[in-house]
């Protein structure tokens, strides 16, 4: 990249703009930072999310110490050039709690029970898969895993018959059920066969024109 | 909510935090701004996102004078409290240049061509819907609108088959390849039958236990 771009943007008194840091699939926000000139050209230059530490008075490559490196997929600037964004994957966890994300409490200071919808799918990926690993007593998932591929791929066929069905009868409270129903399934099939969801966001990319 | 809480936030010396605005339905990262104590208590009393003008010196509440008022569903806060995260729906768009995000360029003030991962169910679900209205010449979708809801519902059908085969041969591209179709023809069944994404993400919610 043409790194006179870097002079565009308003870093403040103390030379450093705020960066938003966010995983690039999932789309949860893991925590906000620093970054002075440097720390941005570090970043470009290296591929890695590297800040500003305002305690250590220092250059700070995430990920340095604890093996949690943040690899940037894109980095984007705000409207006004003051506030920076840096998309990243393969990130382990951000939060030096343990946390995936620092914020991972409410304005209440308890710990989310739900995520946020818009990270319903790739939740849901981990709980099923964590099902299958764990196999807790009782449960659903743990048992359809446990009878095996073809169980499971049965389960997509009667749930996109099901949808089809509820499509057919447009109901709009049917539609929804059926259609969770299936996409909840479909992931259980992505997960036994090994894939991930990135692959399918990946493919779905490509068909976006 | 304990409005204590807000004692234990950390303002700056000049008592603002940053605070992050996301969309909760696709994680768009919208804005970043900053608030003060009044400005937080402001939001959680109004459940409408409410900021600190540096340049005004005043309260802003996002979306007074636009009508882009930004509706907040949830505020979360960092690991050292000095970071905070609204996330917001019914938002209109959020940035004065009638871009739905302030961060709509990369680092090269390029503008996005292609959406982000974390994006593509809905960015997809738009651009279907687009297609459904402006008909465009030679589109594959705008046809399959036009050929109505059971040319839909059969390719829905015909996409849950080819799934299942893939599952079956347990080829991983063939079964990235299908799902993803699936998928595709699934989003427009849905716009056939006018539901939105976010109802289906509301009722994985409900599953997500």
């Amino acid at each position: 990249m043409d790194k006179s771009i870097l002079e565009k943007i308003k870093f403040n008194s103390e030379g450093l703009v705020p960066v938003i840091t966010q995983s690039y699939y999932t789309g949860k926000v893991l925590m906000q930072a620093y970054a002075n000139k440097e720390a941005i050209k570090k970043t470009i230059e290296t591929g890695y999310a590297t800040y500003y530490s305002r305690s250590r008075k220092s250059l700070w490559v995430k990920g340095e110490t604890s093996g949690n490196k943040q690899k940037v997929v894109k980095i984007k600037v705000d409207c006004d050039e003051d506030s920076i964004l840096y998309l990243v994957k393969d990130y382990g966890v951000a939060c030096h709690t343990g946390e995936e994300s620092c914020f991972y409490r409410d304005i209440n200071l308890r710990k989310a029970e739900k995520p946020d919808a818009y990270e319903i799918f790739h939740a849901l990926y981990e709980k099923l898969l964590q099902r299958k690993i764990e196999k807790p007593e009782g449960s659903y998932v743990a048992k359809l895993f446990e009878k095996g591929s073809d169980k499971i791929i049965q389960k997509v066929g009667e749930e996109a018959v099901e949808t089809v069905i509820a499509l057919k009868n447009k109901d709009k409270n049917e539609i929804i059920y059926e259609v969770s129903d299936l996409i909840f399934h479909l992931i259980v099939a992505l997960i036994d066969a090994d894939i991930k969801l990135e692959d399918i966001q990946e493919e779905l990319l490509k068909r976006y024109k």
